[in-house]
């Protein structure tokens, strides 16, 4: 494909279905245009592409600045694509500073993985609200599926909500963290080790290998207390050795297994998809609220009395769905 | 105020001002009501009644069965009526057994508190969505706070979901524990604990006195570990004899007042007034998708669709929009 031809939506999915990776990274961008027009044809070449997606597995990976997540998928990856699987490697990250698109950026981050064949990656998108970038992430996703990569990772930084958004969009969770014990393993923002499948301990080299340990020994403790049966386990491995680095996939691929084998994968998607579609439209609908020049001109008045307890909320919620007849 | 009068919304508002018991008990049961000419009075009502809400502390309470809760929250209650408060106890608990304004149940379940003069109990609505009982129960807590009461207890089973909703009510949140370690202290639903500012361990009495101890070492510790210093603090107290209930009360207005002391507690209060108006609209578009004859016909198969993998989420978003005209 050339850089200078327009193909239609049929056309892009034909050749994202062929694996070309210009075709794919051009179909992403299509995705992720705000145009309507693109909007439309990104719709058009989604629903072509659907029946071809799925077959995968789609692994979230979060942890905080410093953990070595880069490195981790760098290493995770290039085992994998050692192994025969072709590998994609997307992020949610609104905020991020990371340059959006920036091809030097990924050479950095992942100096393997980005020169590997079997490999993709592309960064967040670099502007929106984040559901916005999970909408056109998700999307990227199922791209990246119908181009043949059997396995997808979703990177977010650990910092906020996109946690949440990561791991309603894949099916198992990784949480990186670092050696060291109680407030050092810290940073990482309440309720993301909650979303956790599997917890895996950097840094485990070196001098350092018996600190990961027992940081890993501790976690494992504190969860079973705090988590019961619900806690998932907690490995040691090292991304800049590559050790144990196979441990933590056979943990994902076990917990995948379970997932398979209870039937909760089938159903888990199935409430993805359905939650996902109703996300759309409450976003669909607030940007109705937002775009209104009636509830505009009423909105900051009403939420002022209903914050000052001036006006019930129910009051409100009615004079504001009385403007939408609904 | 006798039983076969109806006060209208103002007289009913000045009875609750005076704090008649059975005034408040008529206008809770005026909020509950479904009619829509009741819910345009109990909303008038409601709006003459605000300014004289808010000034009060809002405690959540949870546990699994068999935590003690009531036993806790008649113990707590009647600690805190000796000290000159006003305490009113309400439920979040839509999927409970417990039948609706049951005054026998509640006489059982806290006796001390249900023949307090300077108590007030009201099960939980008996039916309804959670949305619904947790919209009457914070609609419940304004008249209560209007009637007097200046501390408002709301418990919930610790079963699932309307934690959240207590929490989003509340200024303070208390998940009760048991004695034991490890799984023994389990049953808690993923979430409950990240929702505490204050965890207390009950039945530490008799033999059971060490084991509460240990109890709440090992998940200080744990805590400590998962949540670094956004730990809540953990005690142990006996709802049975008294031991301790006082600290568990000490702890609680501590945290208050770190909340008040930073501003938290007028923010808070404030976003959860904001929060709870988009609910209430959200729900209110709910109602109409479920409602809407249009989107009730094509809804099952859109939403078989999208579960399947079949049609893009982001379409059958448009669909209904369309639909709504939104």
């Amino acid at each position: 494909m050339t850089k200078t031809s327009t193909p239609s939506p049929t056309d892009l999915a034909k050749l994202v279905l062929k694996g070309d990776r210009a075709a794919l990274a051009r179909a992403i961008t299509l995705v992720e245009s705000k145009k309507p027009e693109h909007r439309e044809q990104a719709q058009k070449m989604l629903r072509l592409l659907l029946p071809h997606t799925g077959k995968t597995i789609r692994l979230g990976i979060t942890g905080v600045p410093g953990v070595g997540k880069s490195t981790t998928i760098d290493a995770l990856g290039t085992y994998l694509t050692g192994k025969g699987h072709r590998v994609a490697v997307l992020a949610v990250d609104p905020s991020s500073v990371r340059t959006g698109g920036s091809i030097l950026g990924d050479k950095t981050r992942m100096p393997r993985l980005s020169a590997d064949e079997a490999a993709f990656i592309r960064p967040s998108p670099s502007t929106g609200t984040l559901g916005g970038v999970a909408a056109r992430t998700r999307e990227t996703m199922l791209l990246c599926e119908a181009a043949g990569y059997d396995i997808v990772i979703v990177e977010t930084v650990g910092a906020g909500q996109s946690e949440v958004a990561v791991a309603e969009m894949t099916d198992s969770f990784l949480v990186l963290m670092l050696p060291g014990a109680g407030d050092e393993l810290q940073g990482i923002k309440k309720g993301v080790l909650e979303l956790a499948n599997v917890i895996a301990v950097n840094k485990a080299d070196g001098d350092n290998i018996m600190r990961a340990k027992a940081a890993a020994t501790s976690l494992t403790a504190a969860l079973h207390i705090t988590a019961g049966h619900e806690a998932p386990p907690v490995l040691t491995y090292s991304a800049l050795t590559g050790d144990k680095v196979s441990s933590v996939w056979d943990a994902i691929t076990l917990h995948r297994k379970q997932l398979e084998k209870s039937g909760a994968l089938a159903d888990k998607r199935r409430a993805q998809q359905i939650k996902w579609m109703w996300t759309l439209l409450e976003e669909r609908f607030r940007g109705r609220l937002r775009s209104d020049p009636k509830i505009k001109a009423k909105l900051p008045a009403l939420e002022k009395a209903v914050a000052d307890g001036k006006l019930p909320a129910d009051l409100a919620a009615q004079e504001i769905a009385d403007i939408l007849g609904l």
